[in-house]
């Protein structure tokens, strides 16, 4: 009896039995009496070993007819075999090509970027690509099962919104029925009001931004997950940002063993990335920036080379907290020893991957909102209902913003966002 | 010893125990001698109860000041109370105000719609608004978990998007560095190339529809789920619609019965929500509906007084399969037994909930879908890596979109789908 349905993942389950797949030919060798085809459903790839003297002539004809990325389907036997990286191999007992693709545009030759690019919609079948976004896949489900088994509610932040956080020069606009929108670069304002009918909320989508840069760590359209909670105050902030990073960094270690191999990724400095991390002031990074020799000044705010030069210092996750207000955003709760500081949080990633989380406590008092508002050149009334927070049984709060893209690419160690979203939107980038 | 850190939800773990609690005080009654606080921490409410005997003096007065919605701190003993819907209740040893609340504007008497609607950031604080937001927050936490367990691989498809699937009078343009982009209203055409990739894909995101309509279905933005599976064919397709429908209702009865409650919904239509579903076709459902004494027309489609019509003959979700090309989407497969049909399925709501599935199996032929992509007048262009899928490994494959707002309006027996979003998008509504 044959058994259908069998996925390739789950093969190891089933040596010894006959089974029958469908999926596509990734790859053949053959010595024209034995041939060797590399045989991916989606689910993983697994190598299907046909012999001309055991197989149906016909089966045979079609093992020798079928081209990359043909659509097949065949039976065959499970045997063990430990060489193999999904520890089993089949040997055919029939085969069949059901869709004869000719002149697939990805052969193994090496492409250049810009092609693959503009066939992203085939380059995912590539086995990089695969690992990669089944990172993504996995270190989402994993942000939701954080939250979810932590009793937050998740509340989804609108897209669409009329006013701009913090000016409108990196908004893409749109016409709402006369009026002016623009998509949102982050949640946060919304969940503020959440707060006070959830205790802990957070949110997940896509945010915008509409940056003329064209580098490896820019993205028009990236997914960012953002935990707000009441009465969290500083500390709470950090050891929740710890506790997040620490738990999505295990998760992948732990489920997306074959993907990191796939990506070569050396998964010593992953697993030590468990907590306590590395706290440091703004003030210690500019101190230990300037006896290095850099010649940046109290003030001043970090770039990527900063970023990196700090990170490497240590061995894991760096949190820097307590920075000047003058160039952090204006919700920010002021440091209670030092009026010139905020209470916010950088968490910069290791291996140079800069900043992958970035969050403060908010500011609760009404008054000094409406100030720093004001000081903004903000305008009040766009924000009167979020000034509402502070009128109506306000609390103190927190939290973080954290950008998916740059989460996967760390985890996998990739050198560009591009390869951790399926369908990335760069600059005059948009097409598939 | 006085417990910190503990939830209302969970205050029924802690029977005898002493707790602290912070949270918001949303209704009280008090007859100068013992106070009834009605609590909310956003996990639940408790009533704390106030004795004025029992109670410092200073605590007692910050009983009598404490203003609806005023964030306040105590202490007391939890006590069982098998009349509470929480199950307990909490003697009070003591009781501040941190934030005294003046004037909520939400106040117990009724409000008009529009006054909620602009106060929405407010308005989710009241009962059945959270209950409403918490079954979808459990709902959307049930996809994820469905597709994750069944190893489908989650595919953000991308929300700017060059070309318009089916025309562009209801779609949202923005300018994209100088190419018109706009506001995806699924992520279809973007999970088929990933099938071949990955087998069993599915997307969870924000779609936008800018249509001039302003009804109790209608929001401008709102959240859709479409899995894609490959070698699913339409027999396939109908029984995953109906094993999803059905774990996600169970779900909700299994997971929400507090929120169904305070919604007071009859959860017994919910009940019956479990496989098999009534399958009928279109053209049992046009005779159906000609025997009542209604004259639709063979060819005619469905309006929501149609659909409602053919539901009530049911007690669960129906499902209407093989429906007449000349209105479906382009890239259905045609039925094989008549030229005329196309392989879809759409899935009513009982209650008069109307479609919450759609969904078909697609055409895999290369040159049938580029005489269907000519025939309704679509750039061929913008769809050539669309082509590509049945270009390279093409194979059968089906797939559905379910609309978040509609299936949360159903489970909650919600009148309006602005109650099942957090931030509604309306016609000219996009304010807070």
């Amino acid at each position: 009896m044959t058994t259908t349905g069998v996925s390739i993942r789950r093969l190891r389950d089933h040596v010894g039995a006959s089974v029958e797949l469908a999926g596509w030919l990734q790859a053949k060798r053959s010595s024209g009496k034995i041939g060797f085809l590399q045989v991916r459903d989606g689910s993983g790839v697994v190598q299907a070993v046909a012999s001309k003297k055991e197989l149906p002539e016909a089966d045979w004809a079609e093992v020798e007819r079928a081209t990359q990325e043909s659509t097949v389907r065949l039976t065959g036997t499970v045997t063990a075999d430990p060489r193999s990286p999904s520890g089993v191999e089949i040997q055919l007992a029939s085969f069949r090509v059901e869709f004869l693709t000719q002149d697939f545009p990805i052969t193994p030759k090496e492409h250049g970027t810009a092609f693959l690019m503009e066939k992203r919609h085939l380059w995912m079948r590539s086995s990089r690509q695969r690992a990669a976004l089944r990172i993504r896949s996995e270190v989402e489900q994993g942000i939701h099962d954080f939250f979810h088994s932590h009793d937050y509610v998740r509340i989804d932040s609108p897209i669409l919104t009329p006013a701009a956080c913090e000016g409108t020069s990196t908004l893409f606009q749109t016409d709402y029925f006369g009026d002016s929108a623009f998509l949102s670069q982050s949640g946060q304002l919304y969940l503020e009001p959440a707060i006070s009918a959830f205790g802990k909320v957070y949110c997940f989508g896509p945010t915008f931004r509409a940056e003329k840069s064209k580098t490896r760590r820019h993205l028009m359209e990236f997914w960012m997950v953002e935990p707000e909670v009441a009465f969290l105050e500083f500390e709470g902030l950090c050891a929740l940002a710890e506790e997040f990073v620490s738990a999505l960094v295990a998760r992948v270690l732990d489920r997306c063993s074959e993907e990191l191999k796939v990506l070569e990724r050396d998964i010593a400095p992953l697993e030590r990335v468990v907590g306590p991390f590395p706290r440091i002031t703004y003030t210690e990074a500019i101190e230990r920036l300037r006896a290095q020799g850099n010649p940046i000044e109290w003030g001043d705010d970090f770039g990527a080379d900063e970023e990196t030069l700090i990170s490497e210092a240590f061995d894991r996750p760096v949190m820097i907290t307590r920075y000047p207000a003058a160039f952090k955003a204006f919700y920010m709760q002021p440091a209670p020893e030092d009026p010139r500081l905020v209470l916010a949080l950088d968490m910069i990633a290791p291996e140079g991957y800069g900043e992958i989380v970035g969050g403060s406590q908010r500011i609760h008092d009404h008054d000094l909102l409406l100030e720093r508002i004001r000081a903004h050149d903000l305008p009040i009334e766009a924000f009167q209902w979020y000034l509402d927070v502070r009128k109506y049984g306000s609390c103190p709060h927190a939290g973080f913003g954290m950008g998916l893209e740059r989460f996967v690419a760390w985890m996998g160690r990739l050198e560009h966002l591009r390869e951790t979203i399926p369908y990335p939107r760069m600059l005059y980038k948009i097409y598939p």
